[in-house]
């Protein structure tokens, strides 16, 4: 099972290189020029980009939260991560009955997801209490795949802060990774209950209820206690302002470490005035954190130039519109909370990074693939194009353009936060371990074909 | 009545001068030379400097903490503050029953304090739990002489953030002084849990248990939940660690504002090693937050020189050593929490501070009187030697020296954190209101003399 | 001669103080209230501030600089200076004769003011040229009333770089200041060849030439100059630019100690677009360094506030419109260099800091009165109201209005920068040693009585 | 003409890959794995790693210095490189007769190197002087083959300020870059005479003469000039201070931008005592900038961690022993002024960076070859390991280790500034587009054999 993919640009972290690549067994076996086999598959990337395969590292499919269920299942949201280009995720084992064991909900995800998705997947675990048998528990995972883990400071599941430095002293014994989702919760809760109160109820109060600070405060929070654990490898998931940003810059000018931020691509180009939007459109975009103002966009921007922001994903979490309308419109505290973004990510970061001269091919690479394998365990077999490394490939072709459509995406939620988007640069074919699974937009795969990754930790 | 004080050397923030002053009904009535009076009465201070009086904002009078009280009452410990050339003292109305007004407990302190202060006091509210009746009485008290209110961020009356947040609403409306103990609660209670679980019960485990990132987590958070509330006023009580200061001096950098720092006298220049003290002597030192290191204390000194604390004052709360050692000596959780210092401070902070070079005899008025005074509102009746402010005023005389003696002392507890200190710099008289409480060492002054500070709105 | 001056703020850096003054003999000799002696001239000055004498380190009187004569000698410049509220002045003794003794200048400018300045005066050294006579006679000159030197490091008399640090290591022995001019010779030298040979010779291009990176460089180079003299007290004259105050804010960063920053009125509200005037106007304001933009006046302001920039001064240099028309109208680099301010400098500066709210009052007696005296060693007896300095008073009276005319001015130049300026605060009565010299806008002092200020090392 | 290098660790900047590598025609045509071909020579390289030929941008082949010609020619300087494992130079065509051209340079290093170097080298134009005619042949070469300049801020042939400036706006205009020797030219030479005059003629004394603030005032000032060419590629050449970084660190910070920063290998681990040596020997150690503090070194390794520092390379200009002690040994100022270090460079670096772990193995080749490449136009032929790419490789095993003596090296001096060394990490092969040029250290290529390298504008 050979295949050669002639005549492209290999695009990696620090090095564009015209040369050929051929894929053994679903592992790129060489690179260079002059492959010739008759037996083997010959494609022609003339004039095209070949990157190594996008991760995406935050996503939700069949996430039950509260009394909504995120409308993706692992079949379907792999087939729209397919096809927007990415070929590993990373998803979560959220949330089961109260007090339940890590293993019985990696068995509940194993289940959802192994027989379906069409790409590859890990999970994080995610905490959703602390007590020394989850510790134990969570050391153990962190051995055998399962190197990261999720913690919330807001909403049903948070952790106090003591529980959080609990857990970070686990991580920093065994060396994985703490990924949390940092908000104040107190506060939010207190606007919340007073813009409801007051009859505030439409979308834009979501944004007002989580102002920035209460994300930039969670985040110092959140560092002071790493230092307590002796900075563990601390991920910040979501991150969407520029106040946040500079707690991160200042904690490392003060002798902070181990410190990875994540943004994702809606908090790159969208803006709170979506929330304005009529007709129940704001609900669209209720997420948490909320979109904010252009100058966090611009700040996160030149957070990813100066290497601060190291990895950009979705948070991948769709729900139907009709729910959104049905829950929200009265009251934003009642919409299910999330969007779609997981076929979208690749085009629109790649057009609003690499194609507005905003960041270099290679440091796509870097955001897209390259970081989030090396932070989440799955370097070096993903996230480079190198001999040894699984063939997990896109074809870029920057002369072509496209504009996204809601209707046309594979996701269930069947409208796109980036409705119109004129993207440049279309994603020509997607190879998973030396298998083609999407070519011209069209997915060729096969349910259950994709792996679970078992995880290292990560070598940072 | 008139007082004529000769050939001092008069001191301000900005200026020694040498001159005379005129003082007449309490007031000090002229500055200069030539001033003849056959009424008047004479006090020569050649040779020595003239100080407005200090001021120590940060008193624990008659406390009842739990199960035990701090020893000094307003008389005795008024005495003991005037003993050290204290001439204002600004206390607290804590604690209450569960649920109290904030008048009850005003009504409760002037009984305590009115027929008993020798020396002028004000109060501090405190803030035991926040309701739209507590928010409304604070906005009146804060126009009627009681700017200033204390919140505390552990123990068992601390405020959670969002009540931070209404607390910081209505000051910042009023243009009050928010003052806040600021520690990680949930921290600190999980690090002390877990001592006491191990058996680890020595003194030294309360320094342990309260980490300098403890501190410096609560001031960060604190500094985003005011920029959430536009900054107001925003005094930091008993601040003891250098990643406190470096969390200030960076949020000062991101354009926070209005934020006044305070350290107490034991953190420049007591450290930790205190608690490895034999024989239970440790426990004397335990006192929250506790003592640091001396890397702290530098850092404390240097942001005393740079500007960055503003005030020093003592947090005085003593408790007899009988009852350290019978409840603390088996569990340093259980040991009564505080200790003397309002008779000590001026000394110390005067030879540490003035006769060791590290700041001028100007900038010791700043952070001793001058600073105290403007920010609680006092200024310009207090905290300066001009026509028409009160005739509060030291003498001290560079030349002499001293020894502190726990039992020569005139406060309660019967010893002293600082045994043994050789000080620089004796305080030869005290003056209030244009009276001589305190003549060579000996307290001269009236039970009840002191007046309550109906204090204003700081003009800072 | 006693003088009472009854109900006025009497202003201080730290303090307003509503009291009254006894001056007796030239001297303040109290301070208060009830001041009554039937011998005594009353001055009332109900609701008007009293300030300490403003004092104007920075002046050009009866300048020779190569063919052209600065137009305003001792005896009208310093009526011009007078009546513009400014009781001191420090002037320069420069340019002698090639190779001259700094005596040799000393006794010049002896020559030129001791009989005809109406206020005080003082001499900064200027420095030509540098040999061991020189560094000799500097040295015994520091110590005997001329602490201060000014060196150039632009113009013919520049100093090379070496000369600099034999001069720094000489200040620093000594504990006297130096003043520096700082811009990069060659290369304002090199622009301004450029342009001419371009053809670029109006006034525009006098901006152009001296761009904010030459000040900015020169500052650099001095500081780093300095640090290899152990920091001696360095005086940066005149600092108009953005860049220069980043690189002065750095070097404190980085440990650089004993800088000190003036900047002049004229670049805290002038810009560089005054070059575009018509006619021939652009040339009154090529003075060195030149007008800059918007965002360094601001920049200048927020030194100020910062306590970054401690001393306006003018840099009074007053040339006529009709030199600078005959000889700069075909080439600025022809034109006379400099331009009148001294008696603008105190209405100016106080609307723009004072009324305009960027400052408060007290800060503005920090800046025109108190730093200067302090830093030019005139401290205590002049820049502070206290018992024992010198009866150099103002009174504003900030009900009043007024606007700038040049042709009611003192000076020579019978123009002025700020033709039509509106201010606030007029001031009322100008004091020296206790004379009234300026009454309502009137000069009635006399020729010769102000007196040579013998000035001591500074006490910084 | 085959090669299959096989089983090697492949080490580029972002990864490290185990592959072999085919290589054909000079050219690595492949990387990867099963590379079967009968005509090929097979290298087997289990267990070593293979590095992109480390590259040495600052050489000083056949330099005439004044009186003195550094000791080491083309051959003899190149075989010491390729032993030293150093694939590329690029030396310097300085210095000619006065007033000569550029081109009048470049003829003469041809005729030195062209049948004589054993590696491929470029040259770095000079500037011996600056005119309209210099501007335009600078801005030519650039264009072919040429992108790099060197200028000097001291010795006899530094350029002024203003010219400076000229050269950078030609630099700007083009795309090329400028690399400077920054020191400040007037201070060293008065301190030089100074010493010499007061008798303080010993090596230390060279020192002593060129304090750190003379780089550092050096390096402000040429970036201040930089900043108004609208920042050209500025290379600022043997940074030697931890002064000089602060400055590079607040210019960036500032909003310079474009700098790019070499140290070289001796002032990463040799430091000033060395100049205290008897018996001459501290002499060997007399090059410019001198040796500097142990806190210098760490600050420079500091630097290289967080990427200030690009490129560690060697300012090789050896000279005999005899000839330093003729001349230096009564007057440190008349000592011939460099060192060797082309054939140490490789192995120290390695030793110290990555086998003592303070960088990884692949920053080290980041540092030695890739940002060397970049910056100096010859990527991505050289300075790393990707489908074609010349085949300049090295083989290190780091199992084995050595010292260094003198007596072994190949360049003419005979002595080593690292006498005694003990390095980690031994060279075993040395390939030049694809010809083995050193085994097992033993030189096995032929004179001339090395090509000019015909450089390319950088694109960074």
């Amino acid at each position: 099972m050979k295949i050669i993919i002639k005549n492209g640009f290999v695009v990696n972290t620090e090095s564009v290189v015209k040369c050929d690549l051929l894929v053994e067994d679903g592992i790129i076996s060489a690179m260079g020029g002059g492959f010739e086999d008759e037996a083997a598959t010959v494609i022609d990337a003339s004039g095209k980009y070949v990157l190594p395969g996008p991760i995406d590292v935050h996503t939700h499919m069949d996430l039950q939260a509260g009394q909504f269920r995120a409308v993706d299942d692992f079949y379907k949201g792999s087939i729209a991560a397919a096809c927007g280009g990415t070929t590993s995720i990373v998803d979560h084992i959220a949330f089961g009955p109260k007090g339940c064991t890590l293993q019985h909900q990696l068995d509940v995800y194993h289940g959802l997801a192994d027989s379906n998705s069409v790409i590859d997947y890990g999970f994080h675990g995610v905490l959703q209490h602390v007590n020394e048998d989850i510790l134990l528990e969570m050391e153990n995972l962190m051995k055998n795949g399962i190197p990261s883990f999720k913690a919330y400071m807001t909403y049903d599941f948070k952790l106090s802060d003591d529980e959080l430095l609990q857990v970070m002293k686990i991580v920093k014994k065994v060396g994985g990774v703490l990924t949390v989702h940092a908000e104040n919760h107190e506060v939010i809760n207190y606007l919340r209950r007073s813009f409801v109160e007051e009859g505030k109820t439409e979308a834009k109060y979501h944004a007002s209820s989580r102002p920035p600070h209460t994300e930039a405060e969670a985040v110092s929070r959140l560092i002071h206690l790493s230092a307590m654990a002796d900075y563990p490898n601390l991920y910040l998931v979501h991150i969407s302002t520029e106040e946040s940003l500079k707690e991160i810059i200042k904690a490392k000018e003060n002798g902070a470490k181990n410190i990875f931020v994540e943004t994702c691509i809606q908090y790159l180009l969208l803006t709170e005035d979506k929330y304005l939007l009529p007709e129940g459109e704001g609900l669209k975009y209720v997420m948490s954190p909320p979109l904010r103002k252009q100058k966090d966009c611009d700040a996160l921007w030149k957070g990813i130039q100066k290497g601060i922001v190291q990895v950009v994903a979705t948070d991948h979490c769709p729900f139907y519109f009709k729910d959104k309308i049905e829950h929200g419109l009265k009251n934003f505290t009642q919409c299910p909370n999330g969007g779609p973004g997981v076929e979208e990510r690749v085009r629109v970061l790649f057009t609003e990074g690499v194609m507005k001269n905003r960041i270099s091919i290679q440091h796509f690479v870097e955001i897209a693939s390259y970081n989030p394998a090396k932070i989440m365990g799955i370097y070096p077999k993903k996230g480079n194009i190198q001999p040894g490394a699984d063939a997990d490939l896109i074809l870029i072709d920057t002369e072509k353009t496209g504009v996204i459509r809601g209707n046309m995406l594979h996701g269930n939620a069947g409208y796109s936060l980036y409705e119109g988007y004129q993207y440049k640069g279309e994603i020509e074919m997607v190879m998973q371990r030396g298998k083609i699974i999407v070519s011209q937009g069209e997915f060729i795969g096969n349910r259950g074909d994709g792996e679970f990754l078992n995880r290292i930790l990560p070598i940072l």
